[in-house]
């Protein structure tokens, strides 16, 4: 298996990326494709003693920064090493593609470059965050700010296959996030969709509140990219604010400085439990091959954990199962919808 | 000041509730008149020992509990302590009506029976509550799941009201939840709202991602109910979910128990700060006459604070100035929008 790598995607980039792409190949047994600017990632890696054993280089002399517009990787942005490593992808000459780079060019680049699978009407950001026990797959979060029904009936598609066949989680509970749980509640979207999730075949358990996803309401939270984004932020801003007082008390005076030493060990263990570096980061769902977001603060080891999650999409085949539930579903009672949506899109 | 009391409404009613009343009385200056189950008001405050002095009395059979619909409140529930209450408010023998009751039957009864201020499209449900340090409001954080951007930025105008003229936050700063800061960003709706916001003559900082809220992002944090709600229930359960896991962590063994009891004084007083009962409540915002949401887990302690805060939003005259506020919004370039919008509601 040959996995496509964004050298220049991410804040530690070029440096932490190759570090995790060296202990990948030895652990994973894969090889890499390296893009971008070859001489520096030549330099880098002599510089820090990386062998680049098991990887190629393919030159690509720009970079997409986080302050590029997403659409940029389509014209200003076409020479960067996030565009050619799609580009690369699309024409075969690897069977995935990670970056820890810009995620909206990624997605624009994802549905550009890669293209989408036959019927999927929007590609998804999906990231795996921890819960109470274990984790979840929230889809979309922020790729898709309107959405019509269909899409997230998809998006339970897709979430599904990818618990299920990535994360070993069996029979995945598909959960569709509203301000109830009765099935009239929401807005006229959620209200629309959850009769699409009903007839999905999918473990639908019904409407979710946002109180219960971070305990444990479902394995695959849908929601649209508008509504799963602010899930996504408030996650982070409730976390960092609480965790952040928790630290002020514990270096307040002497005595709490000693009472936090002592509970220090498991604290961390908790902070690693409930930091969602340590899932690697995000697929990209609906393209035609499997392209994964690493987190944009990566260093090596969470590096080399993308590419353990990129190497189990690509082997699980989950873009395959995708691609034949779309078309059995084409083929059953919504396929006039999937019609209309493709003439649309 | 006459504040009219729903005695039956909330997890600790009638007992709490009039305990808290008693306490008000004495401390506010106010007198209080009480709806509900007269009899039974009488035992409970006997058996007590709790003073009905400065209390009235208006009888009513009938309890909307959390489990009936909203709109029961104008039929089945016509004669309950909540629908008695909003009468009276309307009916000018009170200035202002409190219950801990189900928050979607008060919204309902706000609307219907109280009626909005002239050019208010709706009543928004917008409780307060901590931050990094202080407080802010979430508008709308429930009553409405399908918005249009006139209701937004009304929901600003009368969100900054509540703040600069209860809280005593001068100049609130007015921002509105998006999946980025810039103006471009976001579903349609936020998009339309973001000039009307920009033009309407308040504080407004703009967009505000999810991530900041918790911090300091605004004083007044403006979304629709759909979002809001998402805001309002992933704050309580990130909260839940992670003081839960420290609490373990704190039992896991004696000498984290030991380590425990001596930083316990700080949790607690940093559990009180972010605890959202310290606040009272939530005001409905946009009736003709103050209505005011306790938290429904109310204790005596906490709807004295509910009470004290409905005094202020009586003395502050908020009602008032929001309706100064449409008027002139009314005769200015807004005007033909909001004769669509009251020809519509």
């Amino acid at each position: 298996m040959k996995i496509i790598v964004d050298a220049f995607g991410g804040d530690h980039a070029p440096l932490e990326i190759l570090k995790g792409c060296a202990d990948a190949v030895k652990e994973l047994d894969i090889s890499i494709l390296l893009t971008g600017r070859a001489s520096e990632i030549r330099r880098v890696a002599k510089e820090h003693a990386i062998s680049l054993e098991g990887m190629e280089i393919a030159d690509a002399p720009d970079v997409i920064t986080m302050e590029d517009h997403a659409t940029d990787i389509m014209k200003a942005k076409k020479n960067s090493s996030m565009a050619e490593g799609l580009r690369r992808l699309a024409a075969g000459e690897g069977d995935a593609f990670v970056s820890a780079g810009n995620s909206g060019a990624l997605v624009t680049g994802a549905t550009m470059i890669v293209k989408r699978i036959k019927g999927i009407r929007r590609v998804a950001f999906a990231p795996v965050l921890p819960k109470g026990k274990g984790c979840f797959l929230l889809i979309d979060s922020g790729a898709n700010s309107d959405c019509q029904p269909e899409m997230l009936r998809q998006f339970g598609v897709m979430g599904s296959a990818y618990m299920e066949r990535v994360m070993q989680i069996p029979n995945p509970r598909v959960g569709l996030v509203n301000v109830g749980t009765e099935s009239g509640k929401g807005n006229a979207l959620m209200r629309e969709t959850f009769p699409l999730l009903q007839d999905s075949g999918l473990n639908f358990v019904g409407n979710i509140e946002a109180r219960e996803i971070p305990a444990d309401a479902a394995d695959v939270v849908v929601a649209d990219g508008f509504t799963g984004n602010i899930i996504l932020k408030m996650y982070e801003g409730v976390a960092l604010t609480l965790l952040g007082k928790i630290k002020e008390i514990f270096q307040k005076s002497l005595k709490n400085k000693i009472a936090a030493a002592v509970v220090m060990k498991d604290v961390k263990t908790f902070k690693r439990q409930m930091d969602y570096n340590e899932y690697g980061g995000a697929p990209i769902m609906g393209a035609k091959k499997p392209v994964f977001k690493a987190h944009g603060s990566a260093k090596a080891r969470t590096f080399t954990s993308a590419l353990r999650l990129t190497k189990a999409y690509v082997e699980s085949d989950v873009v395959s199962a995708i691609a034949e539930t779309v078309a059995a579903a084409k083929s059953g009672s919504s396929a006039q919808e999937l019609e209309k949506a493709e003439s649309e899109s």
